[in-house]
């Protein structure tokens, strides 16, 4: 097959417009790069819908890309769709992940408007690690198809259901299952050690700056605080979800 | 006093210098920046050695700055001295730790070749946060002094003591001392959450790719793991570190 060599292509054209939050919104698609994160890919059904790649880079034998265009491009072309600095020569354009119905979930992760890619990423790949059964975005969080957010998450968004709406009617429903909801608070609550680990529970972390939003942690059934032992004023987001994760998984 | 606006002039060349490991090394003095850090510093003894800032920027009243030169320097040289990309326009010139004795001290992290900065950082924030007494850092460690670290830390270098040195020779002390020592390791060992806290401790975590080295997972009393209950195939080094030493402090 020949090798695309012009950035005027329609194709890179439209590989570029994924770079942006507002291309991926529209067309539902993002980029992801690296063997890791397209390997991780590949082993769900109807994720991958292209690879692109440089000359000199061989896909793997084990990989099962039957019904999956490869596309080789320019060293220069790869690194106008990639957001590393020395990228692996390979990447795919993906479809983001549908809607999903949270009735048969139990364990359930809310993010209100985290900001930092990383942060969320490491959220991700943590619930993931914890046995989470999907992680709910809030309006404000930052885009989850955001290259560091996806590189953060170590392929963790192809493992678990991942949704965005709007977090007040995601408590609703889940407090008519009555599936404990538990805020996090830096003053006011309880020691999540004094909370008990149970087989259903909703865990919402907030911004960095700001926390939760009052709106949402008037509507939990507890707010949780981590004790601070020492002279640090705070943790760091993505370590206190993951110490709380850790804590009601059993 | 008068403003500095050579970049040929000395001090400006002796804190250029600081931005390098080397520099760091050889004076045992690092930079800070941010009005966050300066005040975390100050709030130390005998740490802060000089202040440099902008001249539209004053220094807070309620800071206690006696017998702490102050410089005031362009908005091109506090550029050049710092690692962000827009400075807050304060900076500090800080003296590094002192060993420090580890004989009355019980809960330690030893940290085994972590190379990523952020993670360093965040195991130290979250090691002030969990109350832990001394953070040691092994051979090949990344800089603990690095603007990345530091920021990361987000003052909590200043909080508590940080050591250095042969990871072997601390673990052969606090063996003599009968402190649990517990290696980590993503496939040999017990789950964490069948061991017990205890007053006294010392937690292993280990460099991102390769974890804790064999040499110092043979010298420990018990290797834990954190059980992966999804897809994830690890966790982050600093969420790993946090979970553990969260559980281990009671």
């Amino acid at each position: 097959m020949k090798m695309i060599e012009s950035q005027q292509n329609p194709k890179v054209k439209a590989w570029k417009k994924l770079l942006t939050k507002k291309g991926r919104d529209q067309t539902g698609l993002f980029i992801i790069e690296g063997f890791h994160l397209v390997e991780e890919a590949l082993k769900e059904q109807h994720v991958v819908k292209e690879i692109m790649k440089t000359k000199n880079v061989e896909i793997p034998a084990t990989w099962d890309v039957t019904d999956v265009p490869i596309v080789t491009v320019t060293n220069e072309i790869m690194k106008g769709i990639c957001d590393t600095e020395t990228p692996q020569g390979i990447a795919s354009v993906c479809k983001q992940q549908n809607d999903h119905s949270t009735k048969y979930f139990r364990k359930f992760i809310l993010v209100d408007r985290v900001q930092d890619p990383g942060n969320l990423g490491t959220i991700i790949r943590t619930a993931d690690a914890a046995g989470i059964d999907a992680v709910i975005l809030g309006a404000g969080t930052v885009d989850v198809y955001n290259a560091k957010t996806i590189r953060a998450t170590q392929g963790s968004l192809f493992h678990l259901p991942i949704l965005k709406g709007d977090l007040t009617t995601f408590i609703a429903q889940l407090k008519q299952r009555n599936i404990p909801i538990y805020g996090t608070s830096l003053t006011n609550g309880v020691s999540y050690k004094e909370v008990s680990p149970t087989e259903s529970f909703a865990i919402i972390v907030g911004n960095e700056g700001n926390g939760v939003s009052q709106t949402l942690l008037q509507m939990t059934d507890k707010n949780l605080y981590i004790p601070l032992y020492g002279k640090a004023e705070s943790l760091n987001v993505a370590i206190a979800s993951s110490i709380l994760m850790y804590h009601f998984v059993h």
